[in-house]
């Protein structure tokens, strides 16, 4: 061990959460500002016929817990690396994540998904990828770099921390939209745990 | 579509964010004050042989993106749910998440645990539950209700929001105890994404 | 190494295989001369609003090899332990799989669904067990323990690879019920891979 | 429901299940009679510092069933879509399982990987494909059309089944060069199950 903080552990810690939870509103507040193509994410959620997920590593981990809320709003829901998948249709959407947006798995989905003609939708820091640049709808979650973020926030994690709460604060708008209730949303949440 | 936002989308969009940033902030802080649990969980979590770790559902997805950290530290790890899992050893530590702490899977493998002789640790927004009760370490992110939850934070969204943040803080603190660095963790990062 | 098969290494190669083979058969077999319970679970898998199946470890893989030919067939089908499962109702079948019929985790899953009013369908090896004796349709595997068997098939072998053939049998026999052909099972497969 | 096979159903059942069973057990026979590189892949097995196995869809799954039982014997197991994953070294063995052999995720990590200057191991059914070519041993099981083969075993079924087959066939003959036994596997089973 190489470092002893003693007794301001404390204050250590309340630093790095803070630092997190700055860097994460400061992201999605730049997201919403760019309000235009989280409506039109919003609508395309809604109309689509299947919504179909996939990221890599722990941003797919953040679209799975996004998965399961949007079944919780009674929507049609597909996660590509589970057992159960449908074939994508020209009337779906797929929501593609890669905060580098050059995952070659994800830009290969991307791919596909155009020539099929479903809906595609990027979820990326990187506006000049070729994630974003394949893509119908994207949303740009940005994650600049600064003195403390490879000490607080290795790798993916701004990103990824993003994600979730940018994810939670779609679904408090799509119950608001739709009219759902936490006691409606319960209903739809599984009965075998 | 029951409401309509118009064009005071993006300060409705905020207003969600910032209540959710404000709760995860406040409930983390919480438990730093709660110091000595936690330094102890950092302690347990070092000197374990092997980490355990579960949760159902939206806990557990939160479960697997500390997990990944913890490998890229160069721990040794498990998911419970997982193809590749190991004995339980009386060396090892096993961290069980559970908002309610009622969870009975999750109770159950506390039992299971406690027999083998394990260290157990619960993170838990319920400090009188059942799984709170049988642990060894208990790291409390309490939920409280106010007007605005069930709107705008349905069922454990705090409590998994939290978790995320709260898991994340606790890498950073664990890369400066063990001298890690982005660099050291990227290379132990999957080199086949 | 304790032992070195030299040149005969083929042929002992091919006294497994054929030792697995006889006993999968044998077995399999069996289960179809007890007609009536599998002609029964044909009806209930075609009629039930929604399949739900779970199994753990091998024998939950097996069940994952099922679901994804039921969905081929245009079946609709949750895996309990996936990310997308919806909440278990009355017209519904749930499908437990356990080769002794006494883990602990599908017998609790085998309560809540009685109690919920599905029709619940045990595959195990053991006719006397919990989860034989609850559920409503039971499809007995049975695994006869032979000079062989912790040589050649340690632990569940013999029941998980009966099972996957089994599954696979009825997979076939669906198909010509429902007047299914590759070509049309082809279409729902996934087509993002 | 197109056909009524009345009291006939028994036999019909059975003639399915010979069916699979007759061509799992040609297919695996053909592999083993192909001695050498399964010989060689036992040894791969044996020498490597960790065993990296991945498989899209039905082919995943049985690498998961033979991952497990990797585990068992005592063996360092990675599977490629898990949480915990591990870099990929050159004293490594990745196992590559396509049927077709032209999965694209496939055949890109098999790339991946001869440039990390691991082991390759292709499992597959087409000896003319681009994984079967690039990799260092390969492991064929041919799957012969014939009359029955799309009404009887759509789709990959026959690869799928004769792989899970083909593994359990290995482990045995993996127990007997290690001098393993059921007991002594037994003991590296999950205990939290």
């Amino acid at each position: 061990m190489e470092n002893d903080h003693g007794e301001d552990v404390t204050s250590f810690l309340k630093e790095i959460c803070d630092y997190l939870i700055t860097r994460i509103r400061e992201q999605i507040h730049w997201a919403i500002d760019k309000n235009a193509s989280i409506s039109n994410l919003v609508q395309i959620i809604l109309k689509a016929k299947r919504i179909h997920l996939y990221g890599m590593g722990r941003s797919g981990l953040m679209a799975k817990a996004f998965a399961m809320r949007l079944v919780h709003l009674g929507l049609d829901v597909v996660v590509l690396d589970e057992t159960i998948t449908y074939p994508l249709s020209r009337e779906d959407v797929l929501i593609l994540i890669s905060g580098s947006g050059m995952t070659s798995s994800v830009v290969r989905l991307a791919q596909i998904a155009k020539k099929i003609g479903a809906h595609l939708v990027a979820i990326t820091s990187n506006e000049n990828s070729a994630l974003a640049k394949i893509s119908d709808t994207k949303i740009i979650l940005p994650v600049k770099k600064d003195n403390l973020k490879g000490k607080y926030a290795p790798m993916g994690t701004l990103f990824e921390d993003s994600l979730l709460i940018f994810f939670d604060t779609l679904i408090a708008y799509l119950m608001d939209i739709l009219g759902e209730t936490e006691a409606s949303m319960r209903k739809r949440h599984a009965s075998l745990e």
